[in-house]
């Protein structure tokens, strides 16, 4: 029989066993973007995150447990935080959208997610679970921007209007891999905003 | 003094020379495309190409030196072809061309020089290097996308509308690593070639 003395104990319990996980996952994420996949093993992001490595394979069985866990994590808080950008949903300022949109392939998620994939592309036990992965937050991704674009995607067109747009910033997340390219890509960004409010309407 | 034959006996053993940098070369994109970075090395690449290790370091006598003169050998071919699909310069037919420039971003060569990206990204010997080859190969590809594009760069806003295309393509080409995406990126080309025609007039 469960009693209120029990429930309070587990409580606290389960609460130290998410922070735990969530601690391995960030760690894993910076991990990956500073080391790249050779450099990223079950030890050195369970000593990153101050946790034992039986604890870390508690939560996460194996290597590519962790790391996929990991990206899909981050990109989650990534999604959050971008429709918190804009709680109206579709916003007037259709640059601050695609800006926003194309910030999320920089910075240290685009560039552990590049590194995973790569990795992906060479080894057979990392494969299924990357690449279902990739589309399930390739998916989210482009009905957020759809929501957030207000694209009417019944319209001819409009659907592979926003799915070059996303393949643009990702191929500008690419473009700041090895220099800054915030430059640059701000003008591009600023001239492709021009061109999609032609197009979009 | 130089006498005809000894010239007869030194042109023979150039080609030979060249020959085999040029079998070391498209080994070693081979083997980046195939095996990634960690798992491409020099002895690796001379076994493949069917050359001593020694003959291979003669040629290039670092791991780096071979792998950024690999890719940028491989990005020379790809530009002549480009540039040879369409002999008379700027053409009529837009989509063909944006169709031609994303299909250099898809195959072995991208996905060679995309390892060779990452890793740079984070070993300190390779980045110099892969930084200032890719801002040579991309300074290339630009120019011919110009010219072919028949786009004028003296109108506002033309030059940013042609590097938000390579980067679509680049982005494209990061979406075809894990899963064949022929489908969606013929579409995606079809709409954009609709939207640069409109653009840059």
């Amino acid at each position: 029989m469960t009693t209120i003395g029990d429930r309070a104990d587990r409580v606290p319990k389960q609460d130290r066993s998410r922070a735990t996980r969530q601690r391995l996952l960030e760690a894993a994420v910076a991990c990956l973007a500073e080391h790249g996949w050779t450099g990223s093993t079950v030890t050195v992001v369970a000593e990153r995150a101050g946790v034992s490595r039986g604890a870390a394979q508690h939560h996460f069985p194996t290597r590519e447990d962790l790391f996929t866990a990991a990206v899909e994590y981050v990109a989650e808080e990534r999604s959050t935080a971008l429709r918190a950008l804009f709680p109206q949903g579709a916003a007037d300022d259709r640059r601050a959208v695609i800006s926003a949109l194309v910030d999320l392939y920089t910075g240290p998620l685009f560039r552990a997610a590049l590194h995973l994939w790569v990795a992906a592309s060479n080894e057979e036990q990392l494969r299924p679970q990357v690449t279902e992965l990739e589309a399930r937050v390739g998916r989210e991704t482009h009905r957020i921007a759809v929501e957030l674009l207000g694209a009417d995607e019944s319209r001819p067109g409009v659907r592979e209007t926003v799915q070059g747009l996303l393949d643009m910033a990702r191929g500008l997340g690419l473009a700041n891999l090895l220099t800054d390219d915030t430059g640059r890509r701000a003008r591009v960004v600023a001239q492709w905003a021009r061109i999609l409010e032609g197009t979009l309407g």
